[in-house]
């Protein structure tokens, strides 16, 4: 498997709005848009690093449930808002499966979705990872 | 506040030579070395993106209780082991508190204290920041 980078840091939360305030007013960071992705009932808004290089810098991604449905409204429901997985930029998603199936590992998606900007996803299931819920992103080439 | 990046995400292990295992050799992300923080009761194991460009990578730190006093431990028991914190590496550490307690931010230290690298770190409450534990880093100049 070879991870390019990690993409970004998922940060589950009820309102996008309303958290821009602290990451963009009072840390600095830079908006970088707000995305729908209706069949995951979800809101996402993207929080980039100003000063990271283009090629090596990891994001912030918010993620409000616009469903009750969400799996994203059912990790706040049990756990409050907060830190919900880790995104980790893959060269070859569908290699990158192949190789944790093989190794025993679960996956949530075991053929890729489509995530965020067109991207292909896949998750892990945190059983399987030590508590971590990993996201795999292949961006369009 | 001026962020110059995101430093790391710390995640809670009850083993780090355990989830060595997954990080380098299923994800094929390089060892970075281990360090002990008595004083917080921790041993911090360090997971380096090899494709990252060093001004801009970000790290990931397991972050392992070597007592069960650790707040790490405390929050295994609790919640199990996962995703920790979010660290953002800061210019000018003392600024960041200063602008932090001016906006009625929660800081759990309003002085910095010594963290892995020597660097010096201080936390932001996890109920001022949407649910967040954030930690600042300024490195040693």
């Amino acid at each position: 498997m070879k991870i390019l980078g990690i993409d970004h840091i998922g940060i589950a939360v009820n309102d996008i709005e309303k958290m821009l305030g602290f990451y963009i007013r009072t840390l600095g960071l830079r908006f970088g848009g707000i995305e729908e992705i209706p069949d995951r009932h979800l809101k996402v808004g993207f929080i980039d690093n100003s000063e990271s290089s283009p090629s090596a810098k990891t994001r912030i991604e918010l993620i409000e449930p616009t469903s009750p449905e969400s799996t994203v409204a059912k990790f706040i429901a049990k756990r409050g808002e907060g830190i919900h997985h880790l995104c980790f930029h893959v060269d070859d998603i569908e290699e990158a499966i192949g190789q944790l199936v093989k190794g025993g590992f679960e996956l949530i998606d075991k053929i890729p979705r489509r995530g965020a900007e067109n991207s292909k996803i896949a998750f892990i299931h945190p059983k399987s990872t030590g508590g971590v819920l990993i996201e795999l992103k292949q961006l369009p080439k």
